[in-house]
């Protein structure tokens, strides 16, 4: 659950992966799979053989409980929770954390009116600094869209 | 309207206000009135005497645009682009754009759980760093809430 | 215990303070002991009257546990751990957080010149931005060991 | 116009691009193209298909704006304003932002002095955390200039 | 020489200032002054009772040595290297830098249509989130005028 | 000696090289190489023919001595002052002064647990934003491991 929720589930896809339209959403899911398992790993003593020590752990599950939609009890719906940290991502330019979110955001049903309108938030509130990423969030946004995840 | 719209509407209550518990909002409300008549004076050429460029100009019309309610035409609505714009401001740590929001939010009709789950996602987004504007930010919220704003 | 260790043990000390050397640190002390009560409220409902969300409470634990004495068990010693702290507050450029981790050292036991040269390291890594910092940072150093903490 | 000047008209060329020299300007100025094209396509309705908002597309055309000659009426020259926008793209660590504004120095005639002590300037403010993308500006820069633009 | 010049000549003038105009200058030339001799302190070993070691003090000169007039052998003349210092400082978002090169910028003879054209670079660079950053920018730089600096 | 220690050693080693495992840490070596020789190029003017300036050549010596082990003089071991330096890039987000330093703390002779103690620092710090940062370094960890180095 933890390696498939909340930000912890992001990717290495790096920069300028976006030009290798078509293989980035694929190399986002291999290797989140595999680094969180590395990381999580229950079977290694802790802080040894690449296996988290407790406190990054713990970080994982919170953040994955981080998103949960709380909308039955008064709190807000998966849908903008995940907006919500689609902006955070944008304007502090994590090309990673960012493709996370949008792919969150499809998954949960939101349209690309609505993701749009997050990018011109997280636009005009971080500036002119935020336009590359926003060009390979597009890119992302699209590859999520044409795969029909 | 764009004097009190959008995150040019914030002010220059600094850091440390929020010992000053009942007076951070009207201190808020007097140097955002005072300064944007002042950058955004009409009456004065460009770029001389304090009056802004036009660029200057242009992206506060713009900021205030951002936040408009689109839900009628299938984009979102105030409350959640104004939580969008708090959890920018938080991660971002600006005081100042953090209390413009959370006056927002209240002014917009969300409640405390919906601002507490957004100030959740941008502390586990941003970090520990995030707390102490978090702290400043709880005692904003409550001044707004006391004030029946 | 929470309350007293760990970054969110920070206060809303705020920029500027430095100039009224002599009351920073009591005003440290005092604000951090009330917002914290407020925000770690455990006697109200979740999110509602400033009270914390579980995840910001989780959070805070988690943060607390962070910089815990682990030699004894093959890791970092608590002095390390704050002096680490130390650097990170540093380069995001936080007075708060830096004004907690250099009275954190303080109490472990830190000389001057170990933290001048985490001081070194930070500003080497993040740039002439850090100097203002570093200025409120040496003033609150030397409040701390006026007071003898 | 708007898609080739202004920071928006930056690239994505990744990060560790320096190390195929030769071919990163060309990537830059596809990339460009296309999504500029995809995101400002006028043809498709708001938020939809890749199309961006009107918020978007005002920003872009503001930051086109930005960087315009006004030393004819009083203000900065193009050489000056790129220099800024270097500046500010290499505090703030953003590889595309960077090469665009190396590239538009380089086409206003800024001399590799001019340059370089703007990326003293940058490096000093900002740190040795600037010095990875100093790198890559060092060798785009030698791109440029080798490709006589 | 050091104390005046470059960002190390700074001050800790807080944020909020501003509203107390016409004081601020003053606590910026006071601050800087006492604060700079005690880190500095030629008097005592590097690293105790406030004294910054080696590291500190090369840096404080040679971020003074960065803002020289170098026009005389090709390279870029004082208003442009403090315009380039304003225009980092605005997107990271300090004020007591900020303050600290529109004082340098005004004492070097630059318009205010300069100034605010490289506050417009930083606007869109940086994005809604520099606003605040830009108010007091504002009231200081009206402050410096009044003072005929 | 300039040349290989301090954060100036630092390499282009991009995003996303995390991938390539086996390979990543050829190319650090190999880039950190090639550009440091084209930066301090000692035989060309300054600033002219990427050639650094004598601002960017005293910053990479000063970087260089900032993490010298003064332990022997009261001050930080190599160790300790390489985690700061860890620590510090992590927050700031730069993979490839993450990956020179968690070499030299490998190469100082740092444990894994010291190491991933220090992830720890930053991660409740800077927040799932360094999430990403951390799946490389551990790689990259790995590959270090691996070398024997």
């Amino acid at each position: 659950m933890g390696a498939s929720s909340g930000q912890t589930g992001g990717h290495s896809g790096g920069h300028g992966d976006g030009r290798a339209a078509g293989g980035r959403y694929e190399q986002f899911q291999a290797f989140r799979t595999r680094l969180n398992e590395r990381i999580l790993n229950q079977g290694k003593p802790e802080g040894q053989g690449g296996a988290a020590t407790i406190v990054t752990k713990r970080f994982f599950a919170l953040d994955d409980q981080t998103y949960r939609d709380t909308s039955g009890e008064g709190g807000l719906d998966k849908k903008t929770k995940e907006l919500l940290g689609l902006a955070a991502s944008m304007v502090l330019r994590c090309d990673d954390c960012i493709a996370y979110h949008v792919d969150q955001c499809v998954q949960a049903g939101c349209t690309d009116r609505q993701i749009w309108e997050t990018f011109d938030v997280a636009l005009i509130v971080g500036g002119s600094i935020v336009i590359p990423h926003l060009r390979r969030a597009c890119e992302f946004l699209d590859e999520c869209r044409t795969r029909g995840s």
